[in-house]
């Protein structure tokens, strides 16, 4: 039997808005189902270690580093980097960079964290941008989406990558084998949408990689689960992203007060409780907590600044399979299959 | 009292899946609730006329055109207006602009029903583009969205003139008194977002028309209803409505799913059913169905191709109301209190 691999991820313990208890709290639930990971906990000890101590085991499993910067969800991602050198967030980043972590969770500003990891990462050999990916739940299984708000303007090029980034992420994450991927669009037709849907459909078609390319997929195709892989700009897929979470939720919630209604639905509610039960845990959106920063020499994981314990144990759980199933060399190994070198980085296929 | 308005509708029998059964039967749902509205009906005679029959009090009120060309779902726009000019769907147009009908409906090819009516109609003084519009249910009440498709690319200016449409639009079919305006965004800061956003939001806080403009909207803001109108180009405004569209199908699906899945559950959605089927209405798509192509000279609604007659009758319904409460003379009327003149239609303010 091979030696489980140890895994050290760095925890931004002040970011979010239950930070840190819910990031501690969240991490001794992670080591409950995945024993081979070690933190790094970066943040102000006098918060941190009464929680701590009432988490014995994973006290033992962590370090906290000290540190009383914190940078805010109104920090300007420029700010954050000249100001936030010795912030949790950039503290978690850089461990990351030095090699004392192979990955970095935090549920602070989205901004500032692409920024800080951008800077101190940089782009993998052959991307040009990273993008953000997360987990969609779908009719038929969980699919993949990105770009999710790094980049408002992409071109076909960017889709591209986003394209065989999205791929090696579903393998990764979702362990699916030839992951179909589709083009978000406003009709199935290859004459439909803007061109750089159009430009990125011919380079996916043309590549030598092989990706298994579905074609162009509309908005209700995410929920139908058409494709594994759902590839778009930044600015329609947080658009998508957001709009899906907000319609899921007003249902669930106008369900609830159906249930609640009248004395014949509360009795109907109590018999199908189970039920609804198990409905409401598929969409649950803290077990699809997590959303990795695609395209960087390491693994960061942005965690909703608003979720709980549960949800921060999600995110530290992809990050910790994304390093087990070294995604960044799936990825590495791709773009070099697909002959794909942008312009500015020729010599950048890691040799 | 005022004696009622008459208003002629003309309706693309044959356009949609279930046409022209859906286009017959929704016609004789429609005038049940709006006794005042007539139809000029093109299409297929031997056809529509056994369906006619069955509807006595209809028939009264149509005027049956006859014609047996058809524009299909496959026909590109460029064919459809240079060979389908003797259509169901360009006869039901032509009449708008001829003044025989105050408004036209049509279930069949959204990009044919566009391009031929910007070609019949012409945009509206004032008005460089017109836009898809269309109600979305919210957790408050309605809401309106538009654009939904019909501008891939949009600057500034044209989503300025999507919020002065929006505001009409929201006034005369919703009822609302000075409807709060949103442009639809990846974050509320005014940092940010792409340019043409960026843009259109300082237009509107400079206007003189006097919106009540409430600033960015996320996706998510759409649902919880947090605006009345939302503003957005249309590949990000197609994309937002169809993964809504989209999700609440999913949930919907799975939650009766879930309510068969034991015998418990179906116990339970048996005393439940009342409640469950006031919910299920409440976002019955049929109910939202029609959206309208504004900033024309004459008012287009298009049905949605898979509907069935209670979705049809909807989309008269919107077509009526709008035609009743002269939408466009209030489009115009706004455009020219904005001061805001394309530069290619300097004298196109109605004079």
């Amino acid at each position: 039997m091979a030696k489980a691999q140890n895994i050290t991820i760095a925890l931004d313990a002040m970011g979010g808005d239950n930070a840190p208890e819910s990031v501690i709290k969240g991490a001794e639930l992670a080591i409950a189902k995945c024993s081979e990971v070690n933190f790094l906990i970066y943040g102000d000890e006098n918060k941190i270690a009464p929680i701590l101590d009432s988490c014995p085991k994973l006290k033992q499993k962590s370090e906290v580093i000290h540190t009383e910067d914190v940078i805010s969800d109104d920090d300007k991602p420029s700010n954050a980097i000249r100001q936030g050198r010795k912030s949790s967030m950039s503290l978690a980043v850089k461990a990351v960079r030095n090699g004392k972590a192979i990955g970095a969770v935090s549920s602070g500003n989205t901004g500032a964290l692409m920024a800080i990891s951008k800077i101190m990462l940089r782009t993998l050999p052959g991307i040009d941008r990273p993008a953000i990916g997360t987990v969609v739940p779908t009719k038929r299984s969980d699919s993949v989406m990105l770009d999710l708000g790094a980049n408002v303007y992409c071109d076909g090029n960017n889709l591209f990558e986003f394209a065989v980034m999205g791929d090696a992420f579903a393998r990764t994450l979702l362990g699916v084998n030839n992951p179909s991927i589709g083009l978000l669009n406003i009709g199935s037709e290859e004459m439909k949408g803007n061109e750089a849907v159009r430009d990125a459909a011919s380079m996916i078609r043309e590549s030598d990689v092989g990706l298994n390319f579905y074609g162009h997929v509309e908005g209700d195709d995410i929920a139908r689960g058409v494709v594994d892989v759902i590839v778009t700009d930044g600015f329609s897929g947080n658009i998508a992203l957001k709009t899906a979470e907000g319609t899921a939720k007003m249902i669930a919630n106008s369900l609830k007060d159906a249930l609640r209604g009248s004395i014949l639905a509360r009795i109907g509610a109590l018999f199908a409780k189970p039920a609804l039960k198990a409905l409401f845990n598929k969409f649950d959106p803290r077990l699809h907590n997590g959303a990795m920063f695609l395209g960087l020499n390491g693994i960061v994981v942005k965690s909703h600044g608003g979720t709980d314990a549960l949800g921060f144990a999600n995110a530290i759980g992809v990050a910790a399979k994304l390093a087990k199933k070294n995604i960044n060399e799936e990825i590495i190994k791709e773009m070099q299959e697909s002959g794909h070198i942008p312009p500015e980085d020729e010599n950048g296929d890691g040799k």
